[in-house]
């Protein structure tokens, strides 16, 4: 048998070359199910929104978004672009260019304390942009686990929840072990001494002994955002082929 | 308000004593969606054979399941339980006690290398137990990644996708790059020098630039599989709901 | 002004030479609260055993304690010395040689899997050995959390708590969050990837955001009791000290 | 049996919500002898003063206190609140509003050098807020042993001893061979080259062969002092009781 | 016998001191086919440029190089030296003096992403000093793998191939496993969380399963270049030896 | 464009299927320069031998290389292949199946101690099957480098110099700086305390101030055998094409 | 026997306190043979000044010294102390008050790199503080090993030699190999990557396979020298000993 | 100027070569002060005893030195070398061949705990070989500090300190801020938890406060006498050379 692709027809992937600096993957969403995003930290102004300019053109009925934004980017967005086209989210420290898609599904943010809200935030934005609807729970970390209890039922009814938790991370396997849905866990870098960077909470994670905790990069809220977009988009496509 | 669960009826959860040395969280397949199950490493063979008996007494119609059995355990079981009732995997160490549920859904494992079969195996015995559909798919790493191009189909054809890897963990950001499912990443110890213990893969895994992977902990083969099931169940829950 | 301890005389601290291979420091009970107590993982029986002998004839009327005992020990220790005198935990692998003393106070010792029991079981026996009495609680994981607030009464009754936990030692912050007596953590070796060897289980304890927790070295069973044992002599003392 | 808190009564926790971003615990101190304080180093001022009069009004009897404040909380504090109700500590970087309770007990915060003053500052100022006496001794560390022997009166009269130091810890280990009282290390971030940032402090403390010491996270003065406040009042709740 | 270099005559090795703080190594690229360059990033600008004119003294007819430039070095170099002397790369941060020697044979410099190009810049800027051509291929990361595929035969057509990659660092490894030529991968310090700094990146190409990939440090282009120069050279030198 | 390798015509890579644990890359000889190679230490001696002749069977004129070979394999091998056919080293623990090829050029394997020996006959061995021609240089560590200055000649007349070296590892920087051959650093597991397992090794080799060294993984005589190989074949056919 | 230092009269130590903020150990040149330095890097200038001057206070024949000066500190101590009082080392930020005395022996400072001189500037300041000789070695590490073969003489007629070097730390191993006195490592910060901080240097002094090789922290090159100090001190009063 | 060698005539070093395992460095002696000693914990019997009896030959007035010996070589030896000439030490693992010398000075072997005794006797064992004279005191570690203050008077007369010490390692600072003489610091891999390996003594004694403390690696306490002797042999050589 023979290794590559072979026989099936595959349709050819779109590349989107700007100047030598970058190849927009602009089909990713198709194959992947989320779209290339721009992760602007290390980017200059100017290449930042020529991606966002890039992703646009590609599929113009899709919205474009860049996390980790600098200041700078976060200002000179509202002049640049369209101002009906924009949005800013200066704690979070996104920017979406262009129109949300209607949401689906629900997806449980749940944030341990008021320092991991912009984690929290950057999740929120992202499941805008995926067109996945959500709920924030803020500030309910396990010193006082009574405001946990009282945003079960919350939690129970969501498709997909999310722990944005920093310090030892303890919460996201708290949550873990009280509820029926998918958990992932988003360790933040909130914390000093042994905590500082986040590596205590995501390690803690990983090792949590609530079945089904599964784990994503330190701040990374754009990611567990994606993985939660999936599960819902996975869920509405089995139902979909199934109501045929 | 109060932060006490307060109003709602909520439903007593039972705990079941063993000795001195358990208690056994009989309900939590009703709360989490996967039940309570026996992690036997650390277990003599008489306390793994009766926290087996007391998850099998509590709920007579499913199955239970220890994992990572030392030697000792899997030799006696099949001689302790009922021979119809018993399912030994030696690859795996796990030991399954109970009549297995119809599966639904189809959860792809696939496998980096022949030295990482054991967890996938784990991951494999725990969907039985779990009622989830599942297809295996091995030694793929990306070192000859034409082995995964052949393989494509079957990974987009599934609701989700577990990859175990070991060494540096890269088969798992690769997957998750040309596949639309969400992908769990299972890190795995195979490997030495740098990489010895799996706490690379592990890293790289979490580090990954592929959005929407997923990680859980080193070898925790039972873990990758929790969260799958629960997506399934989930896309099935929804389903059905909508179906009403 | 000078720095040593000068004009105040000082009862002259006693030191028992075993050989050339130990002092003993037959005084520290009254020094400091806790006796001098034997780590014999790295000792041979005959040093362990005259280790013991040696705090016994120094302190005729307070029991010698040998804490990591390997097997030999053990063994050889019910013959070695008188039978109403020496009391053995194999699975707290501990040794105790002479009577103990009628116990004050009453320390919880809380346990988050059965696999951590052998390090409760160390707590337990110092206490026993410190003269503090002691209640026990096991397999009250957070993973299944309805199991520990079934318990809550008894934590909050105690004048200590110490939490035996692994893994990510989420149950310590926890019950940190939810009792007034002061709580020490104990993270054990218990676990395996990020996990194994405990060390995630520390700095989890050592970053919980629950105020006041405080921690002591992996699996040191012995240093908890020994802390919480000097909190309820304190206790007594001040007690004992006003009601003159 | 049921795992619930099930039928003992038991008084509702009171939450107070602060907008979107905090929900105040505020019966923490009658649930675990500590209130809930504020950590003000991630917090805007506007949240940080908010945050303070929530736990004021909840509970206008107590004070309320923020640590970590950056210099713009403690500048503004003074004009912000009633000038005969703040009080600010720039070396500690604590911020206090409310009247101080009558203090109880007292315990000894020693300071190995003068680069660790601020942390011990900080656990006095939590000492005072909780009601619990302090007394300090600084820069005794152990390259000048005889400074900590001119002070062991004052150690061995205290109910507690909190121990400050950076680099490599030793000076806790040090005093907890020398006296009864319950011993608390705080390791600092003073150092550097190995032991930058403290861990290795930390580590040092943990690994301490003098029985009974026990650590919190390095630069944490406030889980010192909140851990000695629960001894002191743990011991005068005894008295109290064994009164009657 | 001796172990001294002994009877075979040696020539000796030029040094050049520079005031009291260098000794130029100005035969090392007779000795070992890369000459001395200067690591501006800890020097003043003064040191710098005395390092290059000192450099350029010994050996007229070759560049001297100086990477990791600060930006004071990079502005005030055009005027400091001859205009037609000097080359400025501000994303690569080197500073090249003296003609370029005539490139031979090809390396090919891949990039994973935009943000590691100042790395790949940096190779560049040394491969141009040592006399070797190279062709760049710029953010063809393993999240969209069909951009690498393109540009397979531009790598495969190399003598030798370096991989610049940051985060997981997945991409060196993949290409190992799929070209012939020698390749070397650079990590880089791009990345967050477990990644931040660059070790995971550079853990993960050292466990790489792909034979034959080799590593250099974190950020290190410079490095990675000086290794394939050597390549190029050593096969060159033999193809002229063979051709006598 | 399109991603794809789209127009171009590449022979499809055959995939041999090995039960279900293994799919063997047979092509990777063609598409990389280096054969796929049989890890053997985590495989039972029934998979390393059926690995063994797949590899032999798909590619009959070329040697088939099994390393990290557990003591059965090596036993057992001499009875189940043919005697002409198999080439067993105890040391280095490898195993030969079929003829070696003729070898082309030298490369250089250097060891620094006797206790690294192991990881340089592994090297030795790969170069044998790669067809590489291989002079072994022991014992020259840095604490009597007399001895490495009396085996220069050596080392400057191979086109590649591997030097493999534990603690440490510092042999391989003073090489790096006195030889112009590229130079392959292989950091070995030998040592203890800080050094323990060879991670110390490889952050030296990687952290070296000498130009142009790089580095594989702790012990992987293999993989520095295998760059090397790549290194030899690009210069030889460098060599070809030109004398056409 | 009595473990108090008993019978014979000891000189009580003399302490003298600075406000509330230091205890200066005046008398530890008498009894360690290095006085109490000032580590200023955490301290007000007003709290160095201070110091300094309680230290010249006390022993009014000998000079006080300041390491790790901030900017400021090294500004206004020119002001602040007698013009004829003060020295002032901009490069190894120390600050010394008082007359030098007559130095005697002599001690080698060797120095891997340009970056490396503000550790050897801090270890020649330290030395002329202890009254010891000093010689100065730059820019000698292995890259270029033939700089350090021609001070070999230097090196060897010295009674300590000092190796500074960062990186990967080679150089301290390669001299202890190559000379009769003891050789003292100071690992430095400089360096990137895998040797950012210092630590792997330290590690590779640590583990170097140079008989006798002694290490200390990063960048102290105070410790080293007060070290290299003892040896000299110690070597002339066993010369004076002998002499009567 | 040249960096080599030279002009000046330098006795070749002569290099003994056993068979193609070894490469005795037999004049080490002469040039470093310590001889070529043999590591045998990775070597075969007959591999050690072969580079004993080379090391014999080459200098047979000198005794020869195996640290680390695995059982099977201490048995053997004393059949296989002369009775007279063999000299076993079962707890330090060290065997001595060949006449002692005459010992000069004193160094005092200072030892924290029972545990540490190894690594105490190695250090004799090895200034015995070196000729330089040595004082024992076990047992001294800081949980009872008393028990160090009864033996200050040892340590104070003698030339060098030695202390030897697992855990956290706090003994060798404190040693160092009571007495005159240079003081070595071994960290033992004596620990347990956090402090499994000797990692935090390691890192304890390098971020010490005491100034002029130096560290060797993890149980090295072979190194540790080869500096001490070192420090012995320089005073005797200056006293020598000034005698003249």
């Amino acid at each position: 048998m023979t290794g590559d692709d072979g026989g099936r027809p595959r349709p050819a992937e779109r590349i989107v070359e700007l100047g030598d600096f970058a190849k927009l993957d602009v089909d990713r969403m198709a194959r992947t199910g989320v779209p290339e995003v721009v992760f602007a930290e290390s980017k200059t102004v100017e290449q930042t929104f020529a991606a966002l300019e890039g992703l646009r053109r590609a599929n113009p009925s899709s919205p474009a978004l860049a996390t980790r934004c600098p200041q700078p980017v976060l200002e000179q967005a509202v002049r640049y672009f369209e101002s009906d086209e924009v949005l800013v989210d200066e704690v979070a420290r996104t920017l979406t260019v262009g129109p949300l898609p209607e949401p689906i599904g629900r997806v449980a943010v749940v944030c341990a304390g008021t320092s991991d809200l912009p984690v929290a935030r950057e999740c929120l934005a992202t499941l805008a942009v995926l067109g996945v609807g959500a709920v924030s729970v803020t500030d309910v970390g396990v010193a006082g686990i009574a405001r946990l209890f009282a945003q079960l039922d919350t939690l129970r009814a969501s498709s997909c929840v999310i722990v944005v938790a920093g310090m030892e991370g303890a919460l996201a396997g708290v949550v873990a072990g009280l509820v029926a849905p998918p958990v992932i866990g988003v360790p933040t870098s909130v914390g000093y001494g042994v905590s500082a960077g986040g590596l205590v909470a995501a390690a803690a994670m990983l090792a949590s002994c609530s079945p089904g905790l599964v784990t994503v990069n330190v701040d990374n809220g754009f990611g567990a955002a994606a993985h939660a977009a999936k599960i819902v988009k996975t869920a509405y496509s089995m139902r979909t082929a199934d109501g045929r």
